[in-house]
């Protein structure tokens, strides 16, 4: 199956996702883990539509999300900017544009490095609960946690 | 905002659905009509995309579909076939291309008038409960009334 890239543009206007994890993880120096994600969910029934956008990115992975619901996934920080410069070029029609762009500044902060400092985690932090709906309860929770609250919200140490 | 007809696939693909409806009306002779609809439904937000595919189409209603939901509609057996056409020519790549052909069957049956018998309605039943999810419980309730059930499971009288 052969996508153009108008219709790429369409269903990932319907389908699409640009997503900000933010994990606790005691392997990174700030214990937090920004993990972005670009992912496509659909149907077991449609696992052809995800390997023909597997193809037409040229990476990416096609996994199961849960149940008979499966996705095309990409995690990868230089693939993820190839992307969103594929957006750039062919720009979103719904309001998933504004996810689009708030997503590559997250990327533009981790280019940078500055997703290691509470400066630049908090600044992603932000970004990421006014993404997708703006409701990100368990999130919000993280950010609340005491330890988490040092970490993104004190002013980095010198 | 102008689409292209890849996008409007694409979106489609994602966010539209072929429906055949079948609803009690009295006056209707058979005592059952039957409404097909194509509509994508869309968060307010993006209410200027559901403008959109009016503007593409040349035709179709949107309006509201509960609280914050809108769609995008078409109703009209003429309209409806120019919707099929498009998409024939235009094919659609998930397995909605499945409803696609199924709904042009009911579009068919309805134009030779054959919704307006028994036969032609049941067809149109049999179909119906394969549509979308293939889920149908208030239909398949509507079929199992025995008023029901004597309309479209009877062989047509002469």
């Amino acid at each position: 199956m052969k996508l153009s890239p108008d219709w790429v543009v369409g269903f990932v206007d319907g389908e699409g996702c640009f997503f900000v994890g933010i994990q606790r993880n005691p392997a990174v120096k700030i214990g937090l883990q920004v993990i972005p994600e670009f992912r496509v969910v659909q149907h077991y029934r449609d696992l052809d539509v995800l390997h023909a956008l597997k193809k037409f990115f040229g990476f990416g992975r096609v996994c199961q999300n849960h149940d008979d619901r499966w996705e095309f996934r990409v995690r990868r920080l230089e693939q993820l900017r190839t992307i969103t410069n594929f957006f750039a070029q062919h720009p979103l029609r719904t309001k998933k544009r504004v996810d689009h762009h708030k997503f590559s500044d997250v990327l533009r902060i981790m280019e940078e490095g500055r997703h290691l400092t509470t400066e630049g985690l908090s600044e992603i932090a932000r970004i990421a609960t006014t993404m997708n709906t703006g409701s990100r309860p368990r999130l919000a929770a993280l950010l609340d946690e005491d330890r988490v609250h040092s970490c993104v919200k004190a002013p980095e140490e010198k």
